[in-house]
């Protein structure tokens, strides 16, 4: 229970320019320029809609087909959907079914709703093992989807992901389906689960580099949950941030070439990850999207340790993501930073290949 | 259990200019310019500390005897504040003793935490009446107290908050005093709550008149309480709005007459709205902090229909805030609409002398 917490949360801050940082899940690059603009003549200050701003909603509903603005609600990040939607939809007790490796939150999430965790195992190439699920997903009131995945980097079969939705439709089963890697996917466009049972969490944080201004959302068509939501939301937070709110309005406006821009540059570091773990003999599963990757180590906690304390590499244990034997490396830094972090691991895996 | 949410939730965002508004509890003046000024030159985006920002934390410490920076979690608000300490003290079921009247988001979030609200009235001076706190306290696990009061407008005496303390110390209840109008006070200096169960909830918003913004916070001294708010919101939000953040320390370093400056002003107003009320023959508790009066009316539902749809004035109905036969007026709007106000107010207990 500690790990997760005294893992990420340590190494969150670090500046220490001698350390190569594989740790924390933030993109590097800065928000869109537009984003930024906004604050030179910003003034307001007062509450907003508990929703979220009219405009902001107004300006997502292109991305969602047959949306409008009432279908969304925007949150402090995606931790704050994630943590509202199970909330609202929460019976005591009841099993929210979770893939492993899942990211590491989830599983608190659904503990602090007053539920219980159901796991299924990705497949041997990190994908949804359909019968796995099939046979957890029937005692569950919820499933947790996350594609493209954090941890794993790997994105789910549109097949299977309509399967799922079928599923889950028939049986009454929520879905709550985490795309805030939506605009960082290598392999095809983003599959948009949809359903009467469907809830979509997102964010600005991935897509617009924007992760310590905390501005996500939710968006379902189904009005109960939202304005469950929404009635939650008036107690327990109010209003998201205003001028996050207005910073993520304005980078939504911001030319499209931001994102095709950061999409090149984060394929190039995909690959110069991969193949470097490739050449290193690490056995890995190569991304389709997001930013990781997780290679398989016999002894990840160690690894984790001797990396951080004898070669200054940070790195997350895999066990805080349910993967025990692998660790996390976020990709999430400069090529000449990601080069000298392989160059490190080469000469400690080298030394430990004993042990490794 | 709809009504507080159709009621403020529907007008808040109301910008009608015929409209006299005593409903929204925010300040109408703007921050401090400091606060503003930041946002010209600013470029920060990244994750923070979810604890909040070192530097904020640490200039909050001099408004506290005896306090650390490692005291306080940056919250988004004292909404966020609230929700997280009774999700982190929850026991299921258990009791957490209220006032009546009390702010109408404290049923919820103790529902929403899990467990039930219990009520003691406040006696006819809109004090706490220490005999009816202490036959209910016994059966509780914690205890809400707000001094200055929203929706009473009343200050509570330091004897008693001092018995409160000392029982609840000696019975190990939590005690959660949320004192988010402790700048907004016209009898005394504030009294902070203090003790080895005590933990301070407080907020930009109303001092710096930055609602909007969402930044508040929660102070103990009670270390495994602050690290069980920590562990929580690094799955429920993450750190809070960094902007938002650097806003709040720009503001805590404006020079005091800004606040000053406002107490001035609320108490003018406070002066006009009381002596008004009186003179229209209502009956009222003479505000002593916030800026709020919450005066009788026989059926205040349909005062506040009538009001908002023939008077075109907006109010709370009192019913919202476990005080029926009331009515919350803020008087948060400036002079010569609070004169208006009154004068509508007027014309319509004239017409209705009746019925009210």
């Amino acid at each position: 229970m500690n790990e997760p917490i005294s893992g990420p949360a340590f190494f969150i801050g670090k500046g220490d320019d001698t350390l190569i940082s594989f740790g924390s899940g933030q993109p590097d690059m800065p928000p869109p320029i537009e984003a930024f603009n906004i604050l030179k003549t910003y003034t307001r200050f007062k509450y907003g809609l508990i929703q979220g701003e009219e405009s902001l909603r107004a300006a997502l509903t292109p991305l969602y087909p047959q949306a409008a603005a009432e279908h969304f609600v925007i949150t402090n990040g995606a931790s704050e959907a994630i943590d509202l939607v199970l909330r609202v939809i929460s019976k005591q007790g009841a099993k929210v079914l979770l893939p492993r490796p899942y990211y590491y939150s989830y599983p608190f999430n659904v503990l602090f709703a007053g539920m219980e965790p159901a796991y299924y195992d990705l497949d041997k190439d990190g994908k949804i093992d359909f019968p796995a699920f099939e046979k957890e997903v029937e005692r569950c009131h919820a499933v947790l989807i996350n594609s493209p995945s954090n941890p794993t980097g790997t994105v789910q079969e549109v097949e299977t992901l309509k399967k799922i939705e079928a599923l889950c439709e028939r049986l009454g089963v929520w879905v709550i389906s985490d795309e805030v890697y939506k605009d960082i996917i290598y392999v095809r466009e983003n599959y948009l689960l949809q359903g009467p049972r469907v809830v979509t969490v997102n964010s600005f944080s991935k897509t617009y580099a924007m992760c310590g201004l905390r501005v996500g959302y939710v968006y379902s068509q189904n009005k109960e949950l939202v304005d469950g939501i929404i009635e939650m939301k008036t107690h327990t937070a109010m209003n998201t941030s205003i001028v996050g709110q207005m910073m993520a309005l304005a980078a939504l406006s911001s030319p499209r070439s931001y994102v095709a821009h950061n999409l090149e540059m984060w394929k190039e570091r995909r690959d110069l990850m991969y193949d470097g773990m490739l050449e290193l003999g690490l056995e890995l599963w190569k991304p389709e999207g997001a930013f990781y990757v997780l290679p398989k180590f016999k002894d990840s906690g160690r690894a984790v340790s001797d990396l951080y304390h004898n070669y200054q590499v940070i790195t997350y244990d895999g066990t805080w993501f349910g993967a025990p034997n692998r660790i996390r490396f976020s990709y999430a830094l400069d090529a000449s930073k990601i080069q000298e972090g392989l160059r490190r691991l080469k000469e400690f895996l080298g030394k430990e290949h004993a042990s490794y």
